[in-house]
């Protein structure tokens, strides 16, 4: 019978970068369990070397495809690099699709670059606090390098790529209006805008669009001490990637400065104390005080309540179960 | 000078059906103002009569075209019909651009349609919370069926649309692998499926293929007593959409029959409470409470907290003020 190997006992195993102790200790990370909490909090103390850059872009604009190449180029400077892959995730295929594509599997030869691929899973929630828990393991883990990619639709996924040091927002030529609309929306986040398949003919004019809608935003916030740069890449004939290189080391430089990387820090900060309340209070809701909160509910499904009052009422009986 | 007409007093004119009315007290739902709260609390004492149909689908999925298809059949029928369209939006457009389309405004000519736009804005939460309060009043203003539509990607997109009487999802043939890696995720939410485009030559094996797959679904959960049709639709050539409404109507009379109706009630209420209690907690988070947080936040960034502690102390800041 295999032993139960605590939490704490994984964790000097994986700060050595033993693959497997990092492994079990990002599975009970992504459940959040009660057990793993003190040492996630251990990690925590201990993170804030690895540089994350968050990857985000509309389906179709290639954007796994320019992470592995990047990874491949950020790895030849030596650094391990960690990449976090967010999955939309179906019941009926048995789990996440997107983290068997093959273009992330060329990467799996090489021990410097770890893969972690997470399903969102519909409803569950709590997908931001595991990322950047996920995230906090690699970096004591010595991944110098982290990324982490979302599919850029959905206020979840977008927010969980703006919670990095460097956000990448990634564009590609002829895709459909919708997808547009979706692309407009998620520019603001950027600090480092790239166009991926510069090798379509199309690629110039997006090029040129893009600076043009960036210049309309920079007349709203003038104030702004970094201009996020437009970077073209082709990773079919691997191109643009130094460029691109170049861009996140600014950007970094940047942060590195002071006042914006200490800004940036703490954004970071309350977007996880924000999540992480909200899974405490998730948690209480299906567990800690479950009873009450179907009784709640109920009394709001035969509208006896107000969302309002049964939303002040869960909360106080959460803090109550959270201070007993 | 033009006198603020308190929500209280703006409700009444609503149930009329006074358009001028129902738009105002929509902003001022949406914005949620502490001064729209109680008014709320009476509409959704009141609500409760109208059908709420969540449609969802990836981009692409022409479920926009097949939206406004059916609320004019529904129309026919000579209930008045609400539309909400989750959008997403862009800072640099200056808003919402979905609500803009083409094909939404030849519903505007029609007084027993009401279509009403609503963007995401990247980061600010409380969608849901303002979406099934937009729904209620459109229901005490007398609207029958009330039509919410999502892009089906982003876990709040997704559960915005399942809160809902009846959810439909809609499919279309030939999307790129990653749109389909999405669409898989969300299958499980319909009580409907419809595959729209029918016209398309394609679309006979995407029948064929999706029948499969929920099939190898179903055996996993055969207790379910409501086995989601597959419609196949054509905007362009309008066909498919008696089927359409023949299928919702039975779900309809499905939930009518007792305990899946009520089911579904506590489901939604439970989603509701959930959402309104977290709305509660970035509210105290950006007002009540923003010195109190910004002060965890910035030991959080310090990592002299960690975040699971900086969460509770949140959470506990939270409820002292609700309680004050």
């Amino acid at each position: 019978v295999k032993r139960f190997v605590p939490s704490h006992e994984l964790l000097p195993r994986a700060e050595k970068g033993e693959l497997a102790a990092v492994a079990r200790l990002l599975t009970r990370a992504e459940a959040g369990e009660p057990e793993v909490r003190e040492t996630l909090s251990r990690v925590y103390a201990k993170a804030g070397r690895a540089h994350v850059i968050g990857i985000t872009g509309v389906p179709g604009s290639g954007k796994s495809t320019m992470c592995s190449v990047l990874a491949r180029k950020l790895r030849a400077s030596g650094k391990k690099i960690g990449i976090i892959a967010i999955d939309p995730s179906s019941p009926y295929s048995g789990g996440s699709i997107m983290g068997d594509r093959i273009r992330m599997q060329d990467l799996a030869d090489d021990e410097g670059i770890y893969i972690r691929s997470m399903a969102t899973r519909g409803s569950t929630g709590g997908m931001a606090r595991a990322t950047l828990d996920t995230a906090d393991i690699l970096d004591v883990a010595g991944y110098g390098v982290v990324l982490i990619e979302t599919v850029g639709v959905g206020q979840d996924e977008v927010e969980i790529a703006s919670a990095s040091h460097t956000t990448l927002v990634v564009s590609a030529p002829g895709l459909g209006d919708e997808i547009q609309a979706i692309k407009a929306g998620i520019l603001e986040i950027a600090d480092v805008h790239v166009i991926s398949k510069a090798d379509k003919p199309e690629a110039r004019s997006t090029v040129t669009d893009l600076k043009q809608m960036l210049t309309l935003g920079l007349s709203l916030s003038q104030e702004q001490k970094w201009i996020p740069p437009v970077v073209a890449t082709s990773s079919l004939n691997n191109t643009g990637f130094d460029e691109l290189v170049t861009a996140i080391e600014k950007h970094k430089a940047h942060l590195d400065t002071g006042e914006p990387g200490l800004q940036r820090a703490r954004r970071i900060a309350s977007f996880r104390m924000l999540k992480t309340a909200e899974e405490l209070l998730r948690d209480q809701f299906r567990k800690g005080s479950a009873e009450r909160a179907a009784r709640i509910a109920s009394a709001l499904a035969e509208r006896k309540v107000s969302p309002y009052l049964a939303g002040e009422q869960l909360l106080a009986g959460v803090v109550k179960g959270i201070s007993q």
